[in-house]
Formats: structure tokens, sequence, C-alpha cells
């Protein structure tokens, strides 16, 4: 089997509904390119016990966990804090961590001050993660990737230290979208997948005021078998009467 | 203490990166709005074990539960038979639903095969919702809430059951958003939080080519706290030669 992830996204702002979150999205793609199999995403609070029991659960069950959120400088942010409890290390202020900050600072001529400061806190022996954007650090203990929320942040981290994950086997996928309503090929569906060994088939209505149908998405590791798939699939959608048109 | 929500999306298309989640985001806000505070979500696989582990584990945890995908017609709907199998319901041919439905599919001139049929497919003594967008319905067992994946027939779904819901006392809200860094601000946030009861100051900075600042959001359910702590923020931020701007 390939490489497993978990994403765990911190924070309150999200659940109140204020913020949209696009990062479960944007690092399931990325997994999804170096084939490593995103499981499972949780969005939870900026709550310590929180924290630290999903860190865990994810750190055991999963080959890479990302967490994004609650790194800043202010009281909400108790990510770090949570995930150094979590596994037992201590915190401290890492002096490479405290170079770039205080650089970066002078140089905008802004203070340094403690809150600041707080940045540069990490868990003793961890790795830090590049920050192109905003200078402040993430961090890496054990298999646990710990990025920034902000979007721009969060993708720069993870560029950062995307060359070190181990990817799978890719999933090639081809969508085929036919004007046919998902209820009259259901059953095709499930007798196609069955005839392929790790083949997925996923089925997805659309409906919109001109027309309605269905994009059919086959995912499988043998592009062969997608071909051949897709082939069965055509004759049923013609047998319908149907139109169709197939995307990479 | 107020009632408390979990939202489970159901689909490997998320997970996948295919498909962008928007369900959480206005299940969420419609939880805000009626005073029901939601503690998680989390997006899961269309996988049996998976589904009924979760289920059971919101089910204890929080007052309500909201399931989002997997009830449709293919073989990759299996929501409807997890969630019955782990509160050990028995499935049957719902005559309400099937009723429903055969009058849907002859009025459209669709034939009402198997895959159609399985849509009536509820656990037996499972409240039916309504689904005023495709006809297929949702149903509600125990504390769960189980709905359709596309966003307009959830949307239509959860606003058929919206008014059972008890919702508890309405957190409030103001947002005041200032041209300084969240760093320098930091402490004081910290500080002005601490002097309230139940009271939660978020600071989220942005940035953007014109400008940086932070914005900050400060929720308690009594109106006369936020406005208090408001006018200690004012302050802080003119202390530091800022400018502000307040939104509710």
């Amino acid at each position: 089997m390939g490489s497993t992830a978990g994403i765990i996204i911190i924070g309150d702002e999200i659940l109140s509904g204020r913020t949209k979150d696009i990062n479960v999205n944007w690092i399931a793609n990325e997994l999804n390119n170096i084939g490593i199999n995103l499981k499972e995403a949780r969005i939870i609070q900026d709550e310590k016990k929180v924290i630290i029991n999903t860190v865990l659960e994810f750190s055991k069950k999963f080959t890479y966990v990302f967490t994004s959120g609650g790194i800043g400088p202010t009281h909400d942010d108790m990510t770090t804090e949570s995930i150094s409890e979590a596994f037992g290390f201590e915190l401290e202020k890492n002096e490479i961590a405290m170079d770039l900050l205080r650089k970066h600072y002078e140089k905008s001529k802004i203070d340094f001050n403690e809150s600041r400061q707080k940045m540069a806190i990490i868990p003793k022996g961890a790795s830090l993660i590049d920050n192109p954007v905003s200078v402040a650090p993430g961090f890496n203990i054990k298999n646990v990737y710990v990025f920034a929320g902000v979007p721009k942040i969060m993708q720069s981290m993870f560029h950062s230290i995307s060359s070190e994950l181990k990817g799978g086997v890719i999933t090639k996928s081809k969508t085929i979208t036919c004007n046919i309503g998902e209820g009259k090929i259901a059953y095709d569906l499930g007798q196609i997948e069955k005839q392929f060994l790790n083949m997925k088939i996923g089925s997805y209505p659309y409906f919109n005021p001109q027309s309605f149908g269905t994009s059919i998405v086959i995912r499988s590791v043998k592009e062969e078998d997608i071909d051949l798939a897709l082939e069965k699939l055509i004759k049923i959608i013609e047998k319908f009467g149907g139109e169709f048109e197939i995307k990479k």
C-alpha cells in the first residue's frame, strides 16, 4: 500500500462560518498529484485537548499528517503548544527562528516584541519549515507537518517540504460526462467497477436549467484498465441513446 | 450550555480534490445564526466502517449530527446502509418515499428502475426529510440528520428540518479591522479577552499588495460585553496610531 495522509484544520473561525476553508481542497489536489492517499480531513476548534487528541490519533493512523492554523502570535494560537504537549517535547525559543524573525523585523523597522517572539517558540528537536511569504516558520515533528492557516503561507510551506514526501503509485483518472441521469446507469456502473481490481468509479449527478446528466470518474493506478472500463461505459451510454464527452 | 453540532461530509470526490466542499461553510453559517455551536466537521471516505464509527462517535458527543453525501442511487452511495447498521435499524423500502419517487418518475416519463428504487430504502422507524429539489428524501434517525451531498439539495433539506432544531443563546459578534500588524496588538488582545466571561477574541491577519493589518472578531452572547471590549480595543489601536473600521 502507498502512503496515506490526514489533514487537520485548526480554527474557530472556520467552524463559526466566518471563514471558508480552502486549504483542504488545495492540499488534497497536491497529494493526489504525488500519489498520496488522503484518508480524512477534520476541522477542529482552537482547543488544546481537541488538538492533542486529533494529532495523536492521526499520527498513529496515517503516514503523514498536515495541520493548518494556530501558529501565529496571538492568544488564540495554541497549535504549537498543543503539539509539543501531545508528543512530550519541550518548547524552546528556536535560535534559527529567532534570527530569521529578528532580521525580518529589523528590516521592516517593526518592533520584535514578546508576542512576535512567540512565533520562534518551537518544540525542541523539531525541524523548521521555511516560510518564504512571511518568515515565521512552520515545523515538522515525527510525521506531523505544522503549517500556518493563511492559504498563501500554507501553500509555500507545503512546497518547502513536498520533496520529502514519499508518494505512491499515482492514481490516474478519466472523467466522462453524459446526458443520462445517474439512476439509469447506476446498475451498470456497479457492474463495470466489479470487473477490475482496485478500480473506483464515482458517479456525480449534475443539474442545470438547460439539462441534467452524470459525470462519471474512473480512478485506477492502471491506465489500461481505465480505458477498458471507459469502452464498456461508452457502450452503455450509447445503448441508452446518450451523448458524452471525455476529460482527462 | 446550548446545543452543539458536528458535520460529516461523506465522499471520496472531496478527499481526492476533485470536488470542493461548500457544505461545511453553508451549514456552519446556518447553525451560527440559530445559536448552535458547531464543534467539529469531518470529511471522510465512502467506506462503511469509517462512516459507522464517525456517526456513532458524533451522535454520542454532539446534540445534532448532520451528514451530507452518499444517499444517491449508485454503488458508491453507502451512507444509508452504514447508518442503519450503526444504530441496528433494519432497512426497508419506505412506502411514502416509494410513492413520492414513483409519481415523480411517472410525471417525468423516466423508468423507476431498481437503482432509483434504492433511494426509497430507508432505515425502519426513521423520519423522512423533504427534498423539494429532486424528491428523493433524506432521513432523520436519533440525533442524526442525513442529507444529500449536492449543495442545493442539501440546503433545501436543511431548511425542511431547521425549525425542529433547538438553538441556544445566540452568540453575537463584531469585527474590527485595523491597519496594525497582529504581532503589535497580540499581547493586548489576550489581556482584553481575559477580562470577560465566555468571550472569544479571534485575530486574523490580512496582507495585500497595498497594505496589511488585522481583523479582530469579538464573540460573546452579551452584546454589552462586546461593546465594552470594543472600546478597550479602539483605545489600543489609537495608542499605536492605527485606523480602524467596525463591521457587525
